[in-house]
């Protein structure tokens, strides 16, 4: 199962979306150069605020996310290239949530909506995938 | 093996634990609004702060929760349903632990220990789990 | 594919990470008492500060680390022990990170480097891994 063409699409998604987060962190790292804020302080500037609040709220918004992209690839079999098209999505989504978020915090609405139905889609993906695989699974 | 009835209740705990640690986001999100702090600030209010601190410990606690539950259900076979109990019981511990420590920090204490239990319990599973699968798959 | 000797490997070192991670919260809570600082604070003393650091960032890169690690160990198949190797080695880098940052926030480079080396390591493998594997699947 793990080793299906769609579930290789969710495996690479998985790894850009790790990019991602990982990226969050290096952005905050060049802000900490940039305004001279010293570790351990998390905050002095608001723009490195605003850079800390995106890294922060991605790593919320990754661990509920990570889940319901595998549950959706692994239960979910009607479209079985859905999750991984909805794991681009969050990533494009989480794109622009930094991008305005670091230009101004009202900016952040839009890609945060994004992101939020990307992660809504994998979840009706997932209670779906579950319903189904257990009525087949139960099935006499 | 993704397939039995019981790692199908391990996904359904999944999903419950996912819309729990996004529950905890709205909460700190409803409080932004209700004591006026504009991001990216995390502080200017005791109750707003204890919502964030709700929400960032149950972050830490989830990401060492779900693969030790993962663990459990793939390698613990002695009582197949017993992971996903216990991950119900982290579940409904986090739930006290967030409305205790909405009300004052003292009240966290009991939701953070039925969490703690319901984790180390897991983390008991896992490893006996994976040394018994050890011990069969490498057996002659 | 997760009874196989090299899967267990992996599966210990991530029980592993995950005592590492719950360590990162008990060193928070050891300098809460020796520093009086009250929850839900997260500031009010240096060597509180660094601790809470500590915790926070290995929160970051452990979400980043796990998938890449359960990546490699299903996909790269060319020397199966090596992925759990590199989960090794990132712990004994969280490890040295700590200390040196508990001491000193000039000293937490080298720890945070080796981190670093360990991840980009389970990169490259779930890259490979997944090339070949796609390969693999969808050849004739």
């Amino acid at each position: 199962m793990l080793m299906t063409p769609d579930t290789l699409l969710t495996a690479a998604v998985t790894i850009l979306s790790v990019l991602f987060v990982f990226y969050t962190g290096i952005v905050v790292a060049q802000m900490r150069g940039k305004h001279s804020i010293t570790a351990p302080a998390v905050t002095g500037h608001p723009e490195f605020e605003r850079a800390y609040r995106v890294q922060v709220n991605t790593l919320e918004q990754f661990v509920i996310f990570l889940p319901l992209l595998w549950l959706a690839t692994i239960y979910f079999k009607l479209l079985p290239w859905l999750p991984a098209l909805l794991g681009l999505v969050w990533i494009i989504g989480r794109f622009l949530y930094m991008r305005g978020y670091l230009a101004a915090a009202e900016k952040r609405s839009n890609g945060f909506l994004i992101t939020a139905l990307a992660t809504l889609g994998l979840l009706i993906l997932s209670v779906w995938g579950l319903i189904t695989t257990w009525m087949a699974v139960t099935a006499v």
